[in-house]
């Protein structure tokens, strides 16, 4: 054990191993969480323990729009007051949170588990897109609303989305670009002001 | 559910607030780690439980010096080819494997659990200090290397230490500040510069 780079014992080094594997914590910082673990109540760290193995053995994605769901669908594929015509694609359940927090939205999900991206090598076959084909023929959908992040991949899933779906029934929309609401136009970047001036609305 | 800020089901959000409680991770990386331990594989999700309970059940704190142990002693309190006359003190675990890389030292180690900081509430009486007292008239210790960090905190509980063992037998020496091996006088900050000089010694 002792020299090289694993110095601790056995369980402590596997803790810290383990959650350097995790997205975004690196070794410093999974060196940190380890110990304060190892300080903290045990009751506490056998929660955190409990809720991984509870995640894993009931949480799926829903089987409709891809959604994180505890039985085959998600809270709102089985809520029978949002309306199935109206669907609004995300690219992770995480956007789609933040769209409900808006409370504009009283139709359904449908989550791509990404965006198209050549340069990360994800292609249209990688997301789930042809379930939302299936969707738009089997439930009358009216209206897929593209709100896929304001980014190059985005925009790029947007436009082949857009052009997918055209002569399949429903409008196809995009979210809008502007200035944040409380911006400061000094402040905007180009390409944004540039948007929001090109996206121009009349007021009525 | 919908509605509020809690906008998963049930075990997604548990996993994101577990994680949230971690030191240094935010809600976005709670959130991003939730996510993929939601994609993984069972068993990879699975270990990482697993190993967050075997380091509760296993690893407890060494009854001699404070550093992690699996036993009642750790790895350096049971090796006999550890000189116990010789000890280092240090303010954290992950400090002791720093000083272990150097190969530098074969004495033992004393971890006090933090440093001297009134600004955090933080006195003496909170480190493992009484400990080390009883191992220095235990033992025979004739050095205490005090290896806690060159910051306003660990210099003050290295001098704290230094008074406290004064008279009662072993030398107390500090680690050396300086300028770091392959750092450039220029960019050198003139506090580490000034003890740099300060601790200029005869080249021989």
């Amino acid at each position: 054990m002792v020299g090289g780079s694993a110095m601790f014992e056995g369980p402590v080094q596997d803790l810290i191993d383990e959650f350097g594997r995790l997205p975004g914590i690196g070794p410093k910082s999974a060196q940190r969480i380890a110990f304060h673990l190892l300080k903290a109540e045990r009751a506490d760290a056998e929660r955190l323990a409990r809720v991984i193995m509870d995640v894993k053995a009931k949480v799926h994605f829903c089987s409709n729009c891809h959604n994180v769901a505890e039985g085959d669908l998600c809270q709102f594929c089985r809520d029978p007051r949002r309306d199935p015509t109206q669907v609004c694609v995300v690219e992770e359940p995480k956007d789609l949170v933040a769209i409900e927090r808006t409370h504009e939205f009283k139709g359904r999900y449908h989550v791509l588990g990404g965006a198209i991206s050549p340069i990360d090598g994800i292609g249209p076959d990688d997301l789930n897109i042809s379930d939302l084909l299936r969707r738009v023929g089997r439930d009358g959908v009216t209206e897929v609303v593209v709100a896929t992040n304001p980014n190059v991949e985005g925009e790029a899933t947007a436009m082949y989305l857009a052009r997918l779906l055209d002569g399949l029934g429903p409008t196809v929309t995009r979210i809008a670009s502007g200035l944040p609401v409380g911006g400061d136009l000094e402040y905007a970047d180009e390409i944004t002001l540039g948007r929001a001036f090109a996206g121009r609305r009349k007021i009525t």
